[in-house]
């Protein structure tokens, strides 16, 4: 399939599943209907990649490849007539946003390094590419956003991405630095799911509501 | 007008002065000034075909044509001065919604095809385009998401969408087949906004709060 | 340093700065752990200048320079360890929230008229570009969006843009018309937080909450 041809295209496709999956699984939660499921669950699968290729001014991975889409509803509607079955759907939900932000992570600093981009710039649009997806599901779904969860998060991504991105520096061959930045993101935030792992937080004191301060 | 040489500005146009109306009826329902009226019109007319644009990597379809922005300048200042004339607001919100949904689901998919799309990620691109511009909106201006109503809205997006694609592939003139599109989207969600028509919903049960979740 | 060789190019620093300030801020009002303030401070610098470059279809400004990415981390970081210091943080987002609204506003509109732009469609860019990074900010963060403050706001960005547009269409010199559209902007929004100034609103009757409005 000429979709598959390229080691980006299989992470963009494993992202999308396990992305898509949550957002049907949110309809779920929000007692959709399938068009919802259908919705929310693509939304999520292309959100952070659609992001990436916009602001790499390349063309949109999804636009020219129908299998995409065409994965996206094949999840949701799975996930349609399946959610009764797990025991906390809120738990897969956030194992699988797990699986989803270390691949696109990768994939998110892969491709824009492929575009001769300067490490930094990959390490964060690998970053914006893995939490894009997750931010959009929850706005949309009306979820607290994943991203403000007292757990390491966003750091994962930042290791996911950043192991990558050394590694691929390195010279370290592309087989081995794509599963190993992988498997640290991945790692990484299935630790602080598993043992509720965080860093320290900013605690001088918390903001008050705008409206309780006088200008 | 050069602006208007082809059925898909006429489209563009029409579903953007119907989203303006909706975002500056948004505006008056929150109290804003008349420039949060224009900002939130012009916000609700021009989001779904950016968005639309953006992804296809065509130059946006505003940004070379200044009576798109002076249209929702436009309105959004008539809306200001007349929305205390309706009954109830919020009702025409709805309707006025429901008629851009069907033009920008015929635009986004019309649009997409020309470019050269798979028929199913044109069907997509114009359910982005129909609803993107009210998910904005309602974000904005603090509403719950028009995309969440029980009744029927996503839906008659895809059949607009979808019976424009479908009848284009088959043959059918343009001028057939971009009324036929818009008239059967708008059919749909006018009926479900008149007998409160819904899909059957997911119903095992509702989602947990994730407080109440132990990991 | 090649990233500065343009007028525009140290506008675009300045309001990422300034704007970078006020999401790390928002990031301290929430307790964030640093890769938090990272994320959020980020993407409030780069925010409004992202968008506008992807609607001109322009190379996104910090794709292809480190520098604005590394500015936003080190910013994010020093107010990490300061933002004890000053007594009331979301005083502070307000007023460096002002400077970056005025400074971006300039900046969205220099670069579209650049780019060729009509008059309109640069004023409008401007306010895109002010406006974005900080509805960002609060969306991510949950707090409530400035832009539907009762004092001015959004009309401070569109006096900053368009007294720049005007001035350059008059054949000003940029050194002059630049720092005049700034302080233009920058002084009006200084004047509505110290003065409370506001334009007269809407003011009919609210909006009431969709369940209340039978169909």
């Amino acid at each position: 399939m000429p979709a598959f041809d390229t080691a980006l295209a299989v992470l963009d496709w494993l992202g999308l599943v396990v992305f898509a999956v949550t957002g049907a699984l949110v309809a779920s939660r929000k007692e959709m209907d399938i068009v919802g499921f259908a919705l929310l669950g693509t939304a999520t699968g292309i959100g952070g990649g659609t992001l990436r290729d916009m602001i790499l001014d390349a063309p949109v991975f999804w636009a020219a490849q129908p299998i995409y889409l065409g994965t996206c509803l094949a999840v949701s509607i799975l996930v349609f007539f399946t959610a009764h079955v797990p025991q906390s759907r809120y738990t897969l939900v956030l194992w699988f946003d797990a699986a989803g932000l270390a691949l696109f992570a990768v994939a998110g600093a892969e491709k824009a390094l492929g575009l001769g981009a300067d490490p930094l710039v990959a390490v964060f649009l690998g970053v914006a590419t893995a939490t894009f997806g997750g931010i959009l599901r929850d706005v949309v779904g009306a979820e607290p956003s994943i991203a403000l969860r007292r757990e390491i998060y966003v750091t994962a991504a930042v290791l996911a991405a950043g192991a990558y991105v050394v590694l691929a520096h390195a010279g370290v061959p592309r087989e081995i630095a794509i599963p190993a930045g992988i498997a640290a993101g991945f790692g990484l935030r299935g630790a602080a799911l598993r043992f509720g792992w965080a860093l320290p937080r900013y605690r001088s004191r918390p903001g008050r509501s705008p409206d309780e301060i006088g200008r």
